[in-house]
This record gives structure tokens, C-alpha cells and sequence, in this order.
């Protein structure tokens, strides 16, 4: 039974920790919150609530919300924390895991040199097995692994020219913009293309622009291909990974609103969707080129990555067999319903 | 066994689906659908699906979706049809369900002559009892009979004044806007005042303006009581209520955004928030006038009552029975967090 | 001629100054700009540019822009002083201002006791002829005070109650939200309510909502006359006012997006609504009860009064002459189009 | 003088009739308006109003909008007429047209067998010249044709990917969506690459996103040249046209809110960006692939293409001078604030 703590209990925090509960190799040892809000209030009635220093007990004890430690404590009582602080944090908290000889997964907001490996299951497990550390790539670059990796091992992938629509911020925020204007990053390439090399070596440029929509990111890929491929050899390259799922605007699915309403049929946790999304008829293909576009749930696509990820620093499982158990665990590709 | 069939399988009826299979003493009998969509291809693995008639059949089959039977089929089958069929709709239905004597529970967005009562559990649970049919009212409507009527009984209402800042859509709707405006429903008072009267006696004047948000509609209500009571005493009457939530913005609950992101840490089905939720900390009250903001969910709250209104037509159990099982099934309450 | 420096060029003072420049009877000495951006581009064609003080000049210099001088320059060359800064500046501004001796004109995001007086043009010009300062209350609170001043000194007011849908941020910003939530005030009254009694004296409750969007606000205003009226009698006050400007449903004028379109067709510079806009299909009157429906440009309602405001504290000219006088250079009611 | 009948007064026609009176060779006979609204209220103060037939003529008379005469009427006093009614009547339209011999300008929302020729001035001027009818491409196809003509005339262009983010609706309308998702276009490549062939021979495949903004749509391109150049080279190319405007992130223009900001700066008609804006600061050039991000404002930035289109149609001045005159009364590249 691998012991996890779960430093950071925020979008994808929270997250990891209902999946990593529902691991037959894993539990959820304590999470760590730093306010007592209503997020604190519910998850104290599923998992131990540990504070990062003694300072925060007062606040969660005028809260009524019981503590049961520290951060120092978790880990000391952990195999492997799960660090899933605001970006840049995890970097301040490196000593901390080393010290105490606790291996550590982070998050694709920190910078790569954070962890021993950037780790993607379906690209790079092995690189992870028995590490003390692994970055989860983030949201938009997990999305692009997953097919590009796809693509790259059946065909060979020579250059993608990436344009990722952004959403602005997630369902639960209400201060940030925009409201009504589309941001361009004047940074180009934006940090996905470099990002993406961490996990998988293809040459990638990629344009972000911002948009005022808080449900998913879309990408659409332009990708040069090394040899001549039909339409039906890509879809069947998607296809035959669980973490994509294909869809179709002829079976409704018009917009990410819809996308969004599947997961939420599924009867998933939190209403996510784990999978990356393709859609099926927008695949296009002519001799080398390959163009298609994806959807990317901000919130939950790395959740399957950071249960992989413990397994991988662990040396508990072989890829494939880890990728089976997560992905049962939490129903992808449980009900096929699509290609 | 009350068997009930649901005819209509859009954001109402799909979620009436799900709550009647929740319940010992109901059970789903089949659901109809019009299209062999994405929600369909879901469906088809937990219900048995029906179309309204035989024109149906080939797109289905198509789809490779498999059709139990029609409507005429499923009502033969039925104690009590759920009719969650598009505005307008349900009027139109009425004479299959009279001649076939089925009873039916019709939604708020038919007009109130469509059935023999209108229904709301709190309010006018008894006048529906062993009717035949029965209009629960609508989103808005079972919000503000929910708050009104904890008042009316508790202190008597003289007046109110309801201002209705709507929702513009629901969350899987791609073509409806505005993107960028408000609008007002320039006939005053809104229907959502003689709507409220149909299942609650008092003097109401409501206005309502569409706001682009796709997550719950807000209402600011101005009351006057018939007599003179405390802060403490409003706050009182409405957590004697399981279906009215207290929230408060200390807790970090600020926006709608947040109040939907509780309803996902709830683990609710489809990340519904059943209760009305209402912020503690801007209840005000001077003298007999009372102020406070309410947030309606528009896609479930109405969910419980339909529950509660098949259990009325059918006379099968009483009032707070029926919404003690009621609740408990959709955990209601079950994790009283607030208030 | 007076001369009028104008301190901030955000919002609101880009649009006095240009209101300024159109006055027979003042002159814009120069514009104190902190940022050498766009608009301070732009405003370089038109205006002299002054700076706080010398630390930006370098700023300036290096972006190419031309700066004439730094603030105490262009109050040492000014009569009146216009405010623009952002909240909470004019505050730390004003002992410049006195012990230069110019006078003052703030904005309404100052608290009331920073100037003499607070300035409404139709509800208290009187009041600030001659004095050293006028406070010209924010947008929301000059759209209140339009039409309530109009029906207070017509009919008396005994009570109002108002729900303020505030647009969440300006059209030219890209950072604030909500996106996609509805976000209300938990302190109630808003400060609205306090606020209005600053330039009238009535008896007002108000609360707050803001909504994802950038164009206008809206109010919805029920009021408790103290004589029972027509809705004609209400009408007629409204029309009355060259500030407050009729609109109609069936005219096309369904929401914001449409007041804000008619703007644009009536050539106005930066495409503003200097008027209160009030649905003429949607005012209600049972009694002594009234309520009605108006739309607040947040970006330019103040901009007659600022000018207005300026007239009163030199004491050169009469109220009436100056509301005439600043509506004609600026077209308020120079095309009647309505009621 | 050429006399000019704008048929049709939307988001086109009105802007493209307020340019036509600003030319010193042209003027407006009238303009067609079907519904007697705000709009139509506001313009008959500067144009003769006339109406599509006779049936039209009750609804203006009681809305007390004078009616100088019907369409028919209206083409026999014109020499050109502006086509620009709703997608799909302009094609309906035309015997009427050619049986008056009247020449006609018709909007990209026609298919391109709609007139004798596709027109963008930069890119195709001289093909016009004479012939009875052209077509204006959309505003998405004039701003891919400026920014690309400028390349492929200088360095030839081997290939494109284009990704066009669209803004969903118009400012002035409120019913349209999205609300809260991105909508892609499942038909790929979307229908601008073929329509840029009808006015630019390059190698071109688009894909299109639609979300939830009002504003403008933005392009990212990614564009092989034939010969390898410098981003001084590219940069070069695009600020030696007028109709492209060169922004900067450090200027302040971080996203399309600004860029409409700045057009209210210009104190352009309607607040209007007639220039393709493009972000100098995200030009990127490695060897031959040349990328950038372009903003085009849907609702203005054909109309100087329509005051070209009329002078070609005419024969009467050559394509320099007919640009040169377009733009100095529009003041496009009359204040060269940037590049």
C-alpha cells in the first residue's frame, strides 16, 4: 500500500486525491489545505486535513474544521507527496522532500529542473522508474503528448505548428478576465512547444491566445508527418489509446459546452473529463499533413498522469499495467462509447 | 413500486431519471428520447430508451442506439409519466396521458391550466394528492416558494418585490447568448410573479434581466413581513428548511462560481446543487422589511419535487415522509455543512 | 475662458477633457498621463502631456511621447483642477490643490469627505457655487439621481428599493472578471444607498450584483411615492430631463447591446451615452408604487456633470445655463429620437 | 459625382454609407432600411430612407419615420449600388440589377458567382476595373488578403495554416452564443481558405474556432515564404501599407480590448479599426516560416474596400489614387502612431 500526502489541496489537488483513494495500491494518508473555506469543511469529512505550519491551526480551529498536523508531519508519514501547490511553490518545497527522503510528484506549473524527469505515462514512464521526483507535464502539454505521441510512434512526426485557444480561468474563479476580448501571449512560441519537449522529442511551435470561456483549452494541430498516411490510419492511431477519446459533431458534440455535458453524463467525479478529446471528423489528412483539433480539460487531464507518476517513482508497476489500473479505477475508456 | 415513465430526456428529465431510480418504492421504466445523440448512446446503458413513435426508429437504428418501444408503449408500462418534454410540449401530450389513465407530472414551463394543480413540496404538497396530474413549477419559481414560503408561515408576508437576474442559458448550450449585454424582460411584473401565486397566496411584483452567465440564476428579494422580526429569526426560518442551503461569504463562497464548485466537492450527480442557496451574511432586516440574495440552480432544483409529486399524485406516502426519503436519497441535507 | 488642467487620463478623464476642449467657455490646460501607452499616443495629437513628477520623464522620453511638464506645473496654469485618478489618489492630491489654491473637481470613487460638497447638476448645483471643491458622484449614483430626482421633486419619494446589476469591468480592460458567474455585494446596503443621500434625500436600500459584462449598468428601481400617480405622470417627469433618455422595445432596443449600438449611430465621441437610459415599455405604476428599468454607462454619465460641476464651483454661470450650455456642445438631446 | 444606394443598412451598410458621403466623389441617394427602428430613426436624419417594396411602408408611417421611395426607386437614381443585405439576398437581388443596369458592390456573405469578379484592392484592383459587378470578400478574407498580398508580393508564399479565432456575434446583437465554450468549425479547411483563392492565388488551409467575444476575431498564421528573410524584412512589408496597423504589446495593446480602444482613441465613426492590426511584437521569422497574430475588427474593415470596389467598378480613378483617397477621408494612416 503506497502512502500518498497531498500537498495542495486546489483544482488538481483535490483531484489526485479522490484518485488516488481509489487506488488498490494507494491511500490518501492527509491533504494539505491552507484555508479554512468551504472546500476545507467537505473534504475533512473524506481526508485527514494537515496545515502547513502551526500559524494556520488557529484559523482552522475558529472554523471549526479539525487538523490533524502538520506538512511536516504528513510527510513523515508518507511514501510519496503529491505536491500540488500554486505554481512556483513546489519549487520552495524541494528541501523540504529531500530532506525527509519522501519522493515527490509535481506539477507542470513548476519548471522542468524541479523534479529529476518531466513525466507523461504514455511517453516517458520508464525515464521515471525509481526517481526521486517527477514533474507531471501540464494540462495543455499532457494534451499534446497524448496524441502527438500517438502519431509519432506509428508514423514519425517531423514539425507541428501548434494554436492553443486558452481558457481563461477555471469554472470556479470569478476574478479573473476577460470578459469579453481575445488575449494573444506575444511570447512566441508560447512555453508549450519547449514544454512539450520535456516529455516527447518533436519539433513544435505553438501561438496561445486567451479566450473568455473557463470550461477546456482547444488546440488545433497542424503536424507534418514523416511518411504519407490516410485519414483512417490517424483515427485509428487515436483510437487505440483509452486516454484519447474521439467524438463526433454529428452525435451533438457542437462545442466544449457538450464535451463538457458527456463527463458530466459519464457520471464522472467533479463532472471531468479525463480523456483528451478529438474530434473525429475534423481529422484531415492530405499525403503528409495531418491537421485536427483537440480539447483539453484543464481541470483533470493530469489526474490519470499524477496516479502513473507515483507508481512510476515507486517502481510498483510496469507502464502498461499501471495505465490499466488507473484507467479502470476511474472509468476511461469504461464505457466506449465513441469510434 | 411506483413505475414511472420519463418522457423527455433533456437537462430536466435525464436528472428526474436519475433521482426516481434512487428511490425504494419508484423505478425508472424507460425514458424517451427525440434524438440518437451523444446523451442517448449514455442512456442507453443505464435505461431502456423509447422514441415518441415509429418515425424515429431507422436514426436510431442508425446510430446503432437500441429502441425498446414508443411513447405509447412506455405509457402503457407506467403508473406515473415524468413529461420533460420542450416547453409547450407538455400541453399537447395531455390527451394521450388522460386516455391512456396514466397519471403525469408536468414542468413549470407549461402553463398552469396543463394540469389539475401546481406543485411545490413546501408549499401545496397536499393538493396534489391523489390528482391526476400535477405542473411542477418552474426553476425560478420552486426558489422563491422556497424562501417565501418559509416566511409566509413563520411571520406572515405582506409584500414583495423580486428582482431576477436569469441565467441566459444552461451550461451545454453552445447558440444562445448574450455574450456581452443584459436584458430585460421589459413586460412588468415578469411571469414569475403570478407563476409564485399558483402554489403560494402572496403579494408579489418580480422583474427579471437576462445576464450572460450560464451557472445559476440570482434573485434579490425585498420582502415585507407582517410583522417585526430579527435577523436571527429569517436565518432560523430558513435552516429549519433541508432543500434552503445557508452559505456565507466567509466560507469563500463569493459567486455563483463558487456555489457550483461546492455542488462538485458534494460529489452530487452531475454536479447539482438541489438546495436553494441563500448568503447568510447579507440577510437584512429593519423593522418588518427584509432583504437577502438567493442563487437557484435552474437545472436541478426542481429535481426533489418531482420526486415529491409522483409520490403525491400516486397518494402514497405524506408530505414530510415523502420529502424525508426524498431528500435522503439525493443527500439533501445529509452533509449539513453551513448554517 | 476657464482653464482646466485634467489629472488622470483613464476613463474618465480622457472623456472630460475632450467634453472640456468642446466648451465655449474653457479650455483644457494639459493632461497628466502616468504611462506612456496608447492613449497617451493618441492624446499627444490633442492635448499638452504633463506627468506626476520627473521620475517618469525618462519613460516618456524613451516611448517618444512629448511631455510639457509635471503636475504642479500644469496646477500652477490652471483655474480648476479635474481629478481623474484612480480611487483613493484624489485623497492623497488634495492638499496639492489647496495649497496651490486651484480648485477641485473628484470623482466618485473618492469618499464623500474629500471635497466640499458632493454634485449632482439637476439635484444640487446650487450647493457648490463658489465652493473650493465638488465631489461629482460615481455612475451608478448620478444615474439614481437622475431619475429620482425627477420623481422626488415632482411627486416625493418615500422609499426606494434598488438591485444594481453592475457591469464587472470596462470594456478596455482584459484582466477582471467574472467570465461566467454572477457575483453579488454580501454588505447591504451597497454603499450605492449612502452614496445617493449624499446629493439627494431620500430614504434607499440598494444591493449589488455584478455580472459578466462590460457594457452598462442596469437598475431596477422600486418606488414608494408619497402620491398616487399614472403611468403617464411618470413618463412625463422622465421626458422632462434632457439627461434621462426614453427608449423603447419595440423600437429594437431590447438590451445594452442595442443602447450602446444607438450610441454609436448618434456619432458620439468614443461611442458614449451621456444620458440615463430609462425602458419607457417597461415603467410601472399601481398606485403609489413605481417601478422601472434604466441603463447606466459607467464610461460617460459623469462626463456632463464634471463639466457642470466646473461651472458651479467658478460661479460663472447659473444651473439651467450650464446643464444647457454642456448638453449642447455635447448633443444630449440635440436629436430627439424619442418620447 | 457617383451616385451610391446602399441597400441594406446593417453592420455593413451604415458604415459603408457613412464613408460614401466622406468621398468627395461619391454621395449617397438613399439608403434601404426593412425595419422601422432605432436605427432606422437616427439615419433618417442623414439619409433618404427607402424600403424594399410597398408592404413596408405602413410599419414606417406609424413608427413616424419618413419614406422617400421603394428600392426600385432607388436604384433607378443610383449609379452603384452597395449591396448589403443578409447573407443570401444579395443573390437574390441581382436581375434586378442587371435589368436596371445598375453596376452593384455585394458583401462576402455571397458566394463568389454572386458578381463578375471577388474584390480586395490591394490584391486586385484592376481586375474590377470596368465590370458590372464584385463581390467584397468577408472581413476575415480582406484581413488574410492584406497581410498575405504584402508577403506574397514581396517574398512569395509557398504555404499557410491559418487558425481563425472568431469573435461569436456583433456587438449590437444579444441573442446569439456562446455563453461559456469554444465552437469549432468540424468542416476543414473552414470556407476562408478557398475564398482567399477567389482574390489571392496562395496555397491556404484554415481552420476556425468560434468563442465567446464580441469584439474582433484574431488570426494566427503560420506561413512557409519562398525564400528565407529577417522579421526586419516581414515587418518591413506590412508597415508599407496603410490599411495594416502595427501594434505593440508594450505600448499597452495586450489583447482586442485595447485594440477597440484604440479606435475609440482615433475618434474614428463608430469607434470603428478599418486596418488589419497586427503585433509586431509576436512577428516570428526562422529561415522561410514566417508567424504572426492578426486581429481584424468583422464590422469595419471592408467598408474602404467598398469605396474602392464602387471606383473600380466605375472606372474612374486608378487603384493608388482610389486607396490614397479612401484612406485619407477615413484617416487610415492619417495619425502613424505606430511602426
Amino acid at each position: 500500500m503506497i502512502r500518498v500526502g497531498i500537498n495542495g489541496y486546489g483544482t488538481i489537488g483535490r483531484r489526485v486525491a479522490n484518485a488516488v483513494q481509489l487506488q488498490r495500491d494507494m491511500k490518501v494518508v492527509g491533504i494539505v489545505k491552507t484555508r479554512p473555506d468551504y472546500v476545507a469543511r467537505v473534504a475533512s469529512s473524506r481526508f485527514s486535513i494537515f496545515v502547513p505550519d502551526e500559524s494556520y491551526l488557529k484559523a482552522f480551529d475558529d472554523a471549526g474544521i479539525k487538523v490533524k498536523g502538520v506538512l511536516s508531519d504528513l510527510i513523515r508519514m508518507s511514501d510519496v507527496v503529491v505536491d500540488a501547490t500554486p505554481e512556483g511553490q513546489g519549487k520552495k518545497n524541494t528541501p523540504m522532500y529531500r530532506t525527509a527522503g519522501v519522493k515527490a510528484v509535481f506539477q507542470g506549473g513548476e519548471e522542468a529542473g524541479v523534479a529529476d524527469v518531466s513525466f507523461n505515462a504514455y511517453s516517458c514512464f520508464d525515464s521515471a522508474v525509481g526517481k526521486s521526483s517527477a514533474r507531471v507535464v501540464s494540462c495543455n502539454t499532457t494534451g499534446l503528448a497524448r496524441s502527438l505521441h500517438a502519431l509519432h510512434s506509428e508514423f514519425g512526426v517531423e514539425h507541428v505548428d501548434g494554436t492553443i485557444i486558452r481558457r481563461a480561468t477555471d469554472p470556479n474563479d470569478h476574478k479573473k478576465g476577460p470578459i469579453n476580448a481575445l488575449e494573444p501571449s506575444l511570447k512566441i512560441p508560447s512555453h508549450h512547444a519547449p514544454d512539450l519537449r520535456t516529455v516527447l522529442p518533436v519539433d513544435i511551435d505553438t501561438v496561445a491566445i486567451k479566450a473568455p470561456t473557463t470550461l477546456m483549452h482547444i488546440h488545433v494541430l497542424n503536424v507534418t508527418l514523416k511518411k504519407e498516411v490516410q485519414q483512417s490510419d490517424v483515427i485509428s492511431a487515436f483510437s487505440s489509446r483509452r486516454r484519447i477519446m474521439l467524438v463526433d459533431g454529428k452525435d451533438g458534440v457542437s462545442s466544449t459546452a457538450q464535451v463538457m455535458d458527456l463527463a458530466r453524463e459519464l457520471g464522472r467525479d467533479r463532472s471531468d473529463m479525463y480523456e483528451l478529446v478529438i474530434w473525429r471528423d475534423a481529422v484531415r489528412v492530405s499525403g503528409r499533413r495531418v491537421s485536427y483539433i483537440q480539447a483539453v480539460h484543464q481541470e483533470s487531464d493530469v489526474v490519470p498522469e499524477n496516479v502513473d507518476a507515483i507508481r512510476a517513482l515507486m517502481g510498483s508497476m510496469e507502464r502498461d499495467a499501471s495505465i490499466d489500473a488507473t484507467d479502470s479505477s476511474l472509468n476511461i475508456g469504461g464505457m466506449k462509447i465513441y469510434g
